[in-house]
């Protein structure tokens, strides 16, 4: 298997500078695996992110979701900041509990313009029962042209 | 033209007891106006929001446009806080600046148990040119059987 | 308004002869109008368009909505037959009857490399009441580089 | 593994019935294989799915991957038959040459109202290399309430 064009830990270093938000203590956001052609993310729970119902938003979960492919992609293809979502589409499946979320992202697509990657993202514990996601989602980038 | 089901001043009390953080003066988010079948939402610019190339981040305009599903849901059909968004699917059609965003939403069907609406989000001020959408959103939500 | 690249006479003579099955008399697709930005295609009803529940099949309301955004796309940019769609979402909205459906198409974005159409597509008589749309469609489209 | 709620003979004997055009030998489509929970749908090469570059049409894509959800869907709940697609995407990959699709479909939520599929569209022949996808697609399917 190909090694990822940047390790997690290096990957972590570079967003944490450009995206502050998104990388910090406070957002929960984490980086748990990076590989060629895919990550898995996680979100740690926050109250912030319930919703009436007791569930966590689904702004939450396509948040997560978005940067799982960008995350994905930036591992794959090097560091291109400026690559962007072009177009998501996401299914909620079943309303998560108060628990962390995984985000497994694989990229089905790498082309020289366009990405496509696909998402699945799970409680962290089975409450939903096995295998059972809480969201799919497939996002398209669009990566900038190397100069 | 038929009225709301509630005003928008009802609503953004409702929601504000219910979702605490989403119509907080932090999170910069606003009803400016509801109708039957729609409505206006206003998404106060925040540096926080920013992502890599000084543009706004996808997730803030995801959370944008769901949000104004609901509230032109919770307009149209009376307070039922527990419809959630089955599906979404967003266009990022071209990068806004540092401005607020308006969201405009109207429900293209309202069904008995699913709801779907479609937004257009602009920039306040045109720097995208005459009509410029900076995104283009549809979202499908669920409605809670009546008791 | 702009005129349009191409007039609806001559995509027509052009489409079928790129795309003899398409655009045959027994397909049944025909461009009512096309303008720069959009156009109208009509889908003559036929009963192998049919499926159980006595409505027309999702399969010919994708179709016909695929094809309004490339006519659209088309009318625009002028003769590129090798656009190709890269992501398209439908939601269906009520089941249409057994008569002609119009797809009227507005092309939201027209990039350098990418394209956006929406495309709503109704019933010719109001079975489904006044503005009832029976599908809402969102598809992107590739634009090959000029050589 | 759970038994599917109706063979493939069977399944395609009900649906050869009820859509004689959409089983029949010119359209070229099959059921491969069901199971609980998924199948496997083949679409035949038709020199008339051809579009401009040589390749199938979208619209043969999205027929083929939306009747891959009914079939999964009514070999998993029983027949159905008006089960109904509510929304669609779908994601376009790599095109394919002149040679058979596969569509394999697995459920990834059967409730109560609404079942979600997603599919991978594959070329039967590697020509677009290993693993190459042609598309990948989910579909939204609205169950009718059980009498």
């Amino acid at each position: 298997m190909k090694a990822p064009a940047l390790a997690a830990s290096e990957l972590a270093r570079l967003l944490s500078a450009e995206f502050p938000e998104a990388m910090s203590a406070e957002s929960g956001l984490a980086i748990e695996e990076v590989w060629w052609g895919g990550c898995r993310l996680r979100q740690a729970f926050r109250s912030q992110s319930l919703r009436p119902g007791a569930t966590i938003s689904g702004a939450t979960i396509m948040a997560l979701g978005d940067y799982a492919v960008y995350v994905a992609l930036l591992a794959t293809i090097g560091w291109e900041p400026l690559a962007v979502t072009t177009s998501l589409n996401v299914n909620f499946l079943r309303k998560p509990g108060r628990v962390d979320l995984l985000a497994d992202c694989d990229l089905i697509k790498v082309g020289r313009h366009l990405a496509v990657g696909e998402v699945t993202i799970r409680q962290e514990v089975g409450e939903v029962g096995e295998g059972g996601a809480v969201a799919h989602l497939t996002a398209t980038y669009s990566i900038p042209p190397r100069r």
